[in-house]
């Protein structure tokens, strides 16, 4: 079908799950083609985009408006997202220079180049707390919602489709919503999700009295007015699917040494037998601790996660994992159709949340969450860098890594020890950047080994890192910037003028050793 | 009366007393000398001591455990504190050599000196969390509690002091407890406190129903099996008084410009007339912004904080204040002279809660709290330096300044623009260290103005953070530094090799200026 059809274009079978879709009568009469809904949205709006991971975003709008750019209308948006959006929005819409402005994160290339030149404002935020400073009005109101749906109901409420992020947020505050009905995205996918909010500003005293990571405590759909929804635009482009690789040598033994530091765990009873609720970070390191879980030593393990990868179908097939809380399902094209042909058996076992409670520092203390996050580096102290690129290049952003490190149960930080052929340490005297501060790494692990660094002093920590998870060709050079540190005294000993010099030193000539 | 006696040597008021003071028959048996108390405690034991801002903490025993020490007794302990201690605990004992591992923050500058010279192993952590860390046993059980009390009721509970801290953590976890019953501090402070705390390990799944400050949710004491106290100690020493200074003009300008950019924010909607729950660092730029606050416009200020100060007591004197939550009240000589003379008027205000309430991250959140921090330094992109001297030496601690921040429905963060007259500009190129990251920093003050943060991308941040809050000393070279960086690009453009050269220059120059 062709996408952004308005009503009168349909034909009879889509007309007929055009009303099995919007199942309200006056929203129904709101379909329009993307164009026209496009035009709804004033020149330097707020946008509020549905999108996480790159799935669920809104896809026919956002190109209507590339192609509105790109034959003269003037568009400097702001645009709000959940998470990463898909190319629609960050590569097709921001590579016209419509988007002056992207909060709060973004991981396309196209966009991430704008953003590195200076020509897109980016302000990078914890992906948990950005929807409290939204609905303080801390940075204003959007003005449209722009939000993906896999079904209006008779009531008006809006059904997400492969994510939540923020949706209900947007849905809540925006003056106008325009609604992207997604015919991709399979109607069976009411049920999915559990849309439990924050009330509106200033502070709703609402205790979220989630205790268990499965527990339903909100509606199934986005409550809204329907007077609300501006326009409906009908779609059936699908989500962008993730590719996976097999983990290399080094990735398959950083999930070893996670399954055997946790076993240890278990073994002292700090861990009961099924772990406590899980969250691991997206791409090729999460990719690789979800396989190494299906080696964990039984059954009933559980996810309170934000990005639920193909790993996480991989475990509940495997009778491994009994469910998985998230607020985003960011599949493969393979697990895309496994979960759409599979829809009724996985319902019982997913659930997808708005952000701000699958990100919720409250949840997460609460559930005693492991999380399991990605670093790009690490310094002898445990400081993780994960955004930055040589401290000034931003890679994607800090995303839901700090809501999670920051109140998990156990904060274990997994990178390998060396990139780019060994050119790059993983491993340095001082992070260009701090993502997550010493405070929130319990544990760090790289192929080289696991350090376990609860309740060390900085120095301890050091001996512990380089030991641990260095690479054998850094670490002696690693060994004597600490031990000259040592000698000038201390808490954190550092030579200042040295700190950052493996990272200068890259730069100018391709490698970190000397 | 003279400290640390045992019963026996106690005269027939002080016997009355004690009847009053220790309710529990077979407790009030094991009154003992402070010495024979600190032979209880194991060579090498972790001990859990009460005390938050160097109130409550247990005073005979640690100088009983120095003597001990002195005398040749050989001690390697591990001590675990709720915030700073007093100097019986952070001086006298760690004078001795006889604390070998010390968390989760300190304030005095013989045990600083100690930590900075390596030889006592310091982990510095969030006051917040640390609990929950201990509570899972990630760092092994304390083997005793060393608590002070200023009763031990009929059923064994024990009623704090001045401050709560983790006493009930410690309580609940270790051993043996060892009670310190303090004469000094009046038995009416039985009403002050509210003990709810987190069920023990793995994860309890127990929501703390919070939803006002002043609330009350918990037990006046910590309930405890009383044949679990294996001995208590009578003493009247007082805890040590704060001094606060006058707030000089920067000081004064500092809580101007807070007062202008709350009102503006009332103005706008975006807080109530009587503000939202505040809470304020410890310090002489705590202290301003408290006396600030008494020109605000509206009574009914409220306070969910950690640390209560003499400014506190003041503005609900003043009738501006209704009430304030804490962990702790640090005092002056005359405000603890102020407490004790009118403590039933002052109880109607006033709950003092173990700090995995007082900063947890629900509640912060829940009830919307006004963070007001102090940095030591902060850069351009405004990432704060709170606990670290040239990236190297420990001042004292993050505390709890990332617990309230990083959950903050608004963070503040204050600081003089340059210290050292002039040598030092607190706005910096790069911090040497990170204790708060970008994300945690909405607003940030000087005496030289306001940079309003939120939203803001890393240069527009840095223009607001040069223009508005350096010193006109430090701006050109600030915006030299920034305008080259730009010209090599990034989202945070940075220069590695000059990024910490200011910091190296006053090392070896004794100013920042070139």
């Amino acid at each position: 079908m062709p996408a952004g059809l308005a009503e009168d274009q349909l034909g009879g079978a889509l007309m007929d799950e055009l009303e099995c879709r919007v199942r309200h009568a006056a929203v129904r009469r709101r379909v329009m083609s993307a164009d026209e809904a496009a035009e709804l949205i004033p020149q330097e709006a707020v946008v509020g985009v549905s999108g996480f991971a790159r799935a669920g975003s809104p896809k026919e709008v956002p190109l209507a408006l590339a192609r509105q750019a790109r034959e003269g209308r003037r568009l400097r948006l702001t645009v709000w997202s959940g998470g990463s959006v898909g190319a629609e929005v960050d590569r097709e819409l921001a590579g016209t220079g419509a988007i002056a402005r992207r909060l709060p994160y973004q991981s396309l290339p196209e966009l991430r180049q704008l953003i590195n030149r200076g020509e897109v404002a980016y302000a990078d935020q914890h992906l948990g707390s950005f929807p409290g400073m939204v609905r303080a009005g801390h940075l204003g109101r959007p003005d449209v919602a722009l939000l993906e749906a896999c079904a209006i109901r008779e009531d008006g409420a809006i059904v997400p489709t492969s994510s939540v992020g923020n949706a209900p947020l947007y849905a809540a505050m925006a003056q106008r919503l325009i609604v992207e009905v997604n015919l991709w995205q399979p109607a069976q996918l009411e049920g999915l999700h559990d849309i439990w909010t924050y009330p509106l500003p200033p502070v709703g005293h609402h205790c979220l009295s989630l205790t268990d990571p499965l527990q339903r405590v909100g509606q199934a759909a986005i409550a809204v007015d329907p007077g609300r929804i501006a326009a409906v635009v009908v779609t059936c482009r699908p989500d962008h699917p993730y590719t996976f690789e097999t983990p290399d040598e080094a990735l398959r033994k950083i999930g070893q040494h996670l399954l055997e530091f946790l076993r240890g765990e278990v073994q002292v009873g700090r861990l009961p037998a099924a772990l406590l609720p899980l969250q691991t970070g997206i791409g090729s390191l999460g990719n690789a601790v979800l396989k190494a879980l299906h080696e964990w030593d039984h059954a009933g393990l559980t996810f309170f996660s934000e990005v639920l990868q193909d790993g996480v179908l991989d475990l509940i097939d495997a009778g491994m994992a009994k469910g998985a809380s998230g607020t985003c399902l960011a599949l493969s094209s393979a697990g895309q159709e496994r979960l759409h042909r599979n829809l009724d058996r996985y319902l019982k076992h997913l659930v997808l949340r708005p952000q701000e409670v699958s990100n919720s520092a409250e949840a997460i203390r609460r559930l005693g969450v492991i999380a399991i996050n990605t670093a790009v580096e690490v310094d002898i102290y445990g400081h993780v860098n994960s955004s930055h690129l040589f401290g000034t290049r931003m890679l994607n952003g800090i995303g839901g890594s700090g809501d999670f490190s920051r109140n998990a149960y156990l904060s274990i930080f997994v990178t390998r020890s060396v990139a780019r052929d060994g050119a790059i340490s993983c491993i340095v005297p001082m992070v260009s950047h701090v993502d997550h501060t010493e405070h929130e790494v319990h544990v760090l692990i790289t192929e080289q080994g696991v350090a376990d660094l609860r309740g060390l002093s900085p120095r301890e920590r050091a001996r512990a890192i380089i030991a641990r998870c260095a690479h054998p060709t850094y670490r002696p050079l690693l060994e004597d910037y600490f031990g000259r540190a040592c000698r000038q005294g201390g808490y954190s000993p550092h030579l200042l003028q040295e700190a950052l010099l493996w990272h200068h030193r890259y730069l100018e000539t391709g490698t970190m050793l000397p």
